[in-house]
């Protein structure tokens, strides 16, 4: 397999830029004090399509080769995945095709469906799976699949690139792990800049199969992972799985009853947007682990996408 | 009256440096097609106690005279200005009693009493008000006006230094009006540095006195104002008004029901938590007022104290 290396991420930086927003880092009093830590906060919540994915996907349907432009692009997802590579191929002016079990939230699939987007639905994500061979059999499709990509490990680790060059002396990084994309860019990037820095993988307690599969190296799926973070339910893949054994510096385990108190304390003292998933990877910092304590931690915010529904209902009722 | 000038807001800003935060200013894409303007976003919500107040409440509080050193500070309000007084209190060594009617928000209740303010209740603002000179008399207090003093005006003026140092050439300015405190500071600021700047201020219908003030030059306060704007529900003072009717440009009345829709733009495309406050300001470029199409449009988003106590215990629920 192609090994990914630092210049190959600053390569996805340059294809990026101007496309892609550079997104703030934010530090928060409140935070620190909460935490004991320096903390410095990546805010892809404010990323396009509100989630870090579409820089993976921009990044990998951009540089799909020549045989395969004009192709229609297809992808299994019911998250910001779908979002990101239906605004990645707007703008290439491509046909995006969205696979998805459970596309439920009606502001997620409207989004899909503005940057004129198809959508396939399918009754989860297994026959989602199923129907994907005869889907890109009729479409003569490529498949950009949401992390199992090096193009998308690269795109992903434009993130950590940005981080560094803005707060340079990090001690400690840490990421909430779904397949391990973002994860794995991260890692790539941050030892490339720098060797010292410690990456942590944040994983809920309900969907804990990335920390079994990298300590027995191999992929150990979790078949009905429960928990909020929708976006961590994923396993790692053939990909990510060597890539978080090399350089990950361990994981923390987030227990599921830390999710919510997390994303309210990002929400009413941060004031920041943030999705489940992101909540994840602060958990670690609120409940003070203690090799976090007086060290620069730098967090990745990955997303803000989740239905309010229920919220703007209740205040207009 | 004494007359504010541009060097006193530029005073207060050398005043609060280092102690209240150089907020962010940010833009979206979204908010630019949405409105067909190029929007500039203030992030107050990003301020200490999570909105502008305390920038005017600190430097207020923070340049008592000599003879008043030691005394306690006394206030009235049930919202933002109090959170402002507590922490400044709390900074400089003093002791806050807040006069409140209504103060029935838990999670602002445990904020000021966090900073180690005292509370004192009251049955609504008009009581509040009743209840004032006994407490002022028993406790030798100095009272700090949330927004008819000119050392909170000054202090609030400091916004609109760092909005046009951030972003030099904006044609127009919105911020929301309740008090006319913030707006105040912001007309003095921006004319002081860009005369040809336009000030506008966003009112909600449902507590239409500030405009009404301004118009026929005396203050006519609402007997009842109804609007999810609480922080808005104020009246001008004797200082505000003429400020305001000599550097506004004009008014943007805010229909009650465009209120929720902006706030929800914020949450979910802008992924900010704003409150329903400075939601107001951001209506009129949602329904694109034909003044601002195409102009550079810088928003005050005054604050992000909302109870979200609803939403989580829905998510938890």
């Amino acid at each position: 397999m192609e090994s990914i290396a630092l210049q190959d991420i600053q390569q996805a930086a340059e294809r990026l830029r101007g496309i892609a927003h550079v997104t703030p880092v934010q530090t928060s009093r409140q935070l620190d004090k909460a935490s004991g830590a320096s903390v410095f906060l990546k805010c892809e919540n404010f990323q396009r399509v509100g989630a870090f994915k579409f820089r993976g996907a921009y990044h990998a349907i951009s540089t799909l080769p020549p045989e395969q432009q004009g192709k229609p692009v297809v992808t299994i997802s019911s998250g910001n995945h779908a979002q990101g590579v239906a605004l990645a191929c707007r703008l290439l002016g491509r046909k995006a095709h969205i696979l998805a079990g459970g596309l439920t939230s009606q502001i997620k699939r409207q989004a899909v469906l503005d940057y004129g987007a198809t959508i396939h639905d399918a009754a989860d994500h297994l026959d989602a799976e199923r129907k994907l061979p005869a889907l890109m059999a009729e479409l003569h499709g490529v498949y950009i699949h949401p992390f199992n990509d090096p193009w998308v490990i690269k795109g992903q680790g434009t993130v950590m690139l940005e981080f560094l060059s803005a707060v340079p002396d990090l001690d400690i990084v840490l990421a909430p792990v779904g397949g391990g994309g973002l994860l794995s860019g991260t890692c790539i990037a941050a030892h490339g800049i720098k060797p010292a820095v410690q990456v942590y993988a944040c994983e809920p307690a309900g969907a804990l199969d990335a920390m079994h599969s990298v300590r027995e190296n191999r992929i150990i799926p979790m078949p009905h992972p429960q928990t909020l973070a929708e976006g961590l339910k994923t396993s790692l893949g053939d990909m990510t799985l060597p890539i978080l054994r090399k350089h990950l510096a361990g994981f923390f385990v987030v227990p599921e009853d830390e999710i919510v108190p997390a994303m309210r304390f990002a929400f009413e003292r941060l004031k920041l947007v943030v999705e489940p998933s992101a909540a994840v990877a602060l958990a670690p910092l609120l409940r003070r682990e203690s090799v976090l304590v007086g060290k620069r931690v730098g967090v990745i915010l990955t997303g803000g996408n989740v239905d309010l529904s229920g919220f703007f209902e209740q205040l207009t009722g």
